[in-house]
């Protein structure tokens, strides 16, 4: 129980930033007095401070505010797209405090050079902490479909691989256990954590890139399902009679609406790739291209029926579209607004709302940060002594 | 806790039927004398009987199993269908003990008939109970949208009703309350429960009538979204250029596999309504009539291509047909498992297996009576308390 207490309230300085004491006490239901003991414990393995607030333009003795301590613990964090690698050091309370990236090729991308690339990264990052400060665990985010268990990757299109050992490799270069999740999956985490999500317990993240992902969260549980793959809302067929897909089938929303399609559509194909060139089109769109427009509406009204149909399923109060789909929807969102108004039935279209990634670019990176975090917020001091020398050579 | 530790045991006895004390406590991971305890105090109630088993084919004195007594506490459970009204008194144990029901036409049919029908069932079923059985609930399952705090019926479409009060006229009428779900989500609750889904925590229930339902359990929840209407899975598009749909959309799940298509692509619309409908277009199958053959792949087609979504999305253990699915998908199994084959990742495909209703057409109303016994299960002494005089005069 104890431990369970130190655990949630570092979480909640970790996802909230300072808080005071008396927050905290209402926040966790818990007296004031155990906030302090507990603060005080947290506070002597170093992982939080306490300190004066600022001006709070009341009178009277302000309460101690309660802070994490980004350089005494962090993690780190990778993140494999199709296009970039992508590494970070990532600290308690949840700040990027360094980082790295690689572009890369599509294709031949082998196991041995993706962990080589992220194992130096990883390398680097390490070096760069201050002393005193642990890394507490590691987290990759991976563009394809993962087993839990073992961060193995069954299927990562566009990159090329299936069934190969991403998570034990990586980790046996690091020397670190790796766990490892998928982009969306880990996306609709950090937006419900740290960004436009926060407080919502029925959220989709749709998360595009070459393909598209899902990241859907149920009852305030992320929706894995039997196996851990739950969300492959790329593979939902939109158009039946549609683009091939690179899975086999034929008019997924991923073929639709990846970034493939959309470079096509716009006659663009082969000129640039990643998330540049898609931004390129929205703003081609936005001066008057009227390719680029058309090419945006053809997208937008099928992934406006891919939303309309998760929207029937799963009664969320939020979709949010991150990736490529960010730019794609505040270029079309006419559309997809459109099919969403003509394709849902009223009871569940009154209750969702539609936003962009609060997290931009670095949301799945963030909820790779957040996977590797899980351990420290379960049980603070039991894993801070698995890593580290007892704190200030205590 | 104890009162815990009694819903719990009264459960496993209602779910499970008869079961020895040893049973129960390496059900319940609990000693036996606990087990004693409490069975003691549930049969006090009246609730639970103890007898010898029969035969054990073993030497030495056997344990003594434990039985729930349907006599002592029943259920009112009613099923809104589109074609039909349902109604049953079920026994604690979840024996149908007596029903009734009504071929009702489909169109016109007001909130006032149908309450009314209903209401006279209930009292005719309790009327026909045994001195000392007392009812512990009412539930009723609506093909429709319903929402969960008063049982209001948001969306009906082929019985016509928009925001139509079920619940609280029902329960006016029989002076009950009545608790009112969808029907596709108690056909789920019910196979997992006491059907082919027993054990399976990721069930998908797909409900066909004229219209088309989703019950979907997730990590053994029923998936309810934010307001309760989540599963509306006749309404994901399947053919964009399909259809149209009493919604208002084009080319849903439910127009493309429910009763009026199959009807129309056999040459049959209009000739009769409802599953007996249904089962005569597959038996015409089944003797060679190649419209009905052509007209259940077509359908079988579309069946296929959104269970092939769904399984994309959620990476369930099982999907079950029931209503006229079932008849649907036993006769178009062929069609339905090569959309699957093609349109399906295989990390899910590999872990799903479709199944078909192990409770008939009574699924739905099954549902409706686990609905029902849900308070008496929770804490059963303190429900019983509320509606019947201390047991045997005690």
């Amino acid at each position: 129980m104890r431990r369970r207490n130190l655990g949630d309230l570092l979480r909640h300085v970790h996802l909230g930033g300072a808080l005071s004491r008396s927050e905290l006490a209402d926040r966790m239901g818990l007296n004031r007095s155990t906030i302090m003991a507990l603060t005080a414990e947290l506070s002597a393995a170093g992982l939080v401070g306490e300190e004066l607030p600022g001006d709070t333009g009341r009178a009277g003795r302000p309460s101690l505010v309660v802070r994490p301590q980004r350089d005494r613990a962090h993690v780190l964090a990778f993140d494999v797209r199709v296009d970039r690698l992508v590494a970070a050091r990532v600290g308690l309370g949840g700040e990027i405090l360094d980082r790295r990236e690689a572009v890369r090729h599509r294709a031949g991308a082998d196991l041995e050079d993706v962990v080589g690339v992220l194992a130096g990264f990883g390398r680097e990052l390490r070096r760069g902490a201050r002393p005193g400060s642990v890394c507490v665990g590691v987290g990759a985010a991976y563009c394809g479909m993962i087993r839990p268990d073992d961060g193995t990757v069954r299927y990562g299109p566009y990159v090329g691989w299936v069934d190969q050992a991403f998570g034990v490799e990586l980790g046996s270069r690091l020397n670190l256990p790796v766990l490892v999740g998928n982009e969306a999956h880990l996306g609709a985490l950090a937006e419900r954590d740290r960004g436009v999500g926060r407080g919502f317990d029925n959220l989709i993240y749709l998360h595009g890139d070459v393909g598209v992902g899902g990241g859907i969260i149920v009852n305030g549980q992320l929706l894995g399902g039997y196996g851990g793959y739950g969300g492959e809302v790329g593979h939902m067929v939109v158009n039946p009679d549609g683009r091939p897909c690179a899975c086999g089938s034929r008019g997924c929303l991923e073929a639709e609406v990846g970034e493939p399609a959309l470079m096509e559509h716009a006659g663009r194909y082969g000129e640039m790739i990643g998330r540049d060139a898609v931004r390129a089109v929205v703003d081609a769109a936005d001066r008057g291209d009227v390719m680029a427009q058309e090419a945006l509406a053809h997208v937008g009204n099928w992934l406006g029926l891919g939303v309309a149909t998760l929207v029937n399923v799963f009664n969320p109060e939020m979709v949010v579209f991150g990736g490529i789909l960010r730019e794609i929807y505040l270029g079309s969102a006419a559309q997809v607004r459109s099919r969403i108004a003509t394709g849902t039935l009223r009871a569940t279209r009154e209750q969702v709302r539609l936003r962009t990634t609060a997290l931009g670019d670095d949301a799945t990176l963030m909820g790779a940060a957040e996977l590797a975090f899980a351990q420290v917020l379960a049980d603070p001091l039991e894993a801070l002594s698995r890593v580290a020398p007892a704190p200030f050579g205590g």
